[in-house]
């Protein structure tokens, strides 16, 4: 494996494939299950026709917020609906700056042009967000409002930082990511390296997608049912039935994961040894 | 699905996609199982970092040997060993020409360096060759003879056709490439049509991949157990079993079946309504 052959946009690439192959990742779409409308095959088209977008971001040819709608924007060039929304508010940033340090000058440098576009590529996808929130992007005031205070896109991510998780990365400076690729490198390499990480994520985070879909509650048990399989009092498998069951996805952890699998890799982890 | 949207490098990369994740494909990597050193991630790597080549042979910036040389090199990215020579084989004429036909205007128009590119890239590979073939891959000599005789890459899979189900594709007009095709456009939409194309193909040909490494006897055997899968006198998951034990992976037709997806969305087929 020639990692240094491969470009930015490639690793991010490989990331969002690798991540969605891995198994078993309870609730979510991998190797072994789809959502009856969002499939695998959908996960790798977004992560095939998403190049050209990433490529801009890697020549710095374009604003953040324009390139996640992009990104996102080629999401409708397949049928099944939104994949990778999430990942995409990390790997813009983290592809145009490199890594996590470029990443975060990146995100200090936007503007309220690229809330704007942000706000944008939320009304092309059904993603999930609080209703009762001031900024609701299903609120056609919302952009007025932004456009009145000023406000950056990072201004936006700190408002939604306290119930967003790939939000608050952010404004902690891409922390998790931190935390979860260093997971990856404490974990050796390959697919069971990503499994434990993303396992390791849904034990010891509450994720923010699972809490706006089905409550604190919910997202609290999925969490120490992850805790329980860590310390192999409950199997993997069965606790992806479970969430399945429930159609309980927690998809903000696979955003962390598909962002720390980029950062590893860029910083010489390998999958395929 | 907006097809219109996709180039024909995408169209190719998607066609890669899709083939490997469709299951059962008896003996061949999909989604339920891997080859020890070759996983499901390695073929897609594969199809997200051969890009750059296929974007070159869109803008016919190269010649088909050196081209399908360089999507060889690829492969060298990972770990896995060669996932498509095959493919490659077909799917560069296919982008450069857009259609069969163009295809089969590039393919004629080869000369001796196309060959001796492509014999470099087989010495890339461990692909299999009759080792009694005087124009055998390890003979140093081979390059030599090519030369000497003018032969033309079309000359090289003329006379390879007889024992090498893709190179006949070169002599045919892509014969069975258009009927896969056919059969896909028949079989309605998605990963379901896919399968029954590769069934189908499984059941009147014989894989010449499975010749070279296990015999006619093995090959025919595993073509009448095909035939047995389509009259429902036999589960596909058996068979996949029985191809597995025995290490028989019918790699020519999965080679047929991607150039056929090529094709068939060419001409309108969505993979995913």
């Amino acid at each position: 494996m020639n990692h240094q052959k491969m470009s930015r946009s490639e690793l991010a690439q490989m990331a969002m494939m690798l991540e969605v192959c891995a198994y078993p990742k309870p609730g979510n779409v991998d190797r072994c299950h789809d959502y009856p409308d969002t499939r695998l095959e959908h996960f790798l088209a977004s992560a095939i026709l998403v190049r050209p977008v990433f490529e801009r971001a890697e020549r710095r040819d374009g604003k953040v917020g324009e390139l996640i709608r992009e990104a996102v924007e080629h999401t409708t060039r397949h049928s099944g609906g939104n994949t990778h929304f999430g990942a995409y508010i990390l790997l813009i940033p983290l592809i145009m700056g490199g890594d996590i340090r470029g990443a975060m000058e990146v995100v200090s440098q936007t503007d309220t042009s690229d809330a704007v576009e942000f706000y944008h590529a939320f009304s092309l996808t059904s993603v999930r967000m609080l209703r009762s929130d001031e900024l609701d992007v299903n609120d056609p005031m919302t952009i007025g409002r932004l456009k009145e205070r000023g406000m950056t896109l990072l201004d936006v991510m700190r408002h939604s930082a306290p119930n967003d998780l790939v939000a608050r990365e952010w404004t902690s400076g891409f922390a998790l990511t931190r935390r979860a690729a260093d997971l990856l490198h404490s974990s050796g390499t390959g697919r069971d390296a990503i499994v434990r990480m993303f396992m390791t994520l849904l034990a010891t985070e509450t994720d923010t997608f699972i809490v706006k879909k089905h409550g604190s509650a919910v997202a609290e048990e999925v969490r120490r049912r992850a805790e329980e399989v860590l310390e192999r009092n409950l199997d993997a498998g069965d606790l992806d039935e479970w969430c399945i069951e429930r159609e309980i996805n927690p998809g903000s952890i696979a955003d962390i994961a598909i962002a720390a699998i980029y950062v590893a890799q860029g910083e010489g982890w390998v999958w395929d040894s």
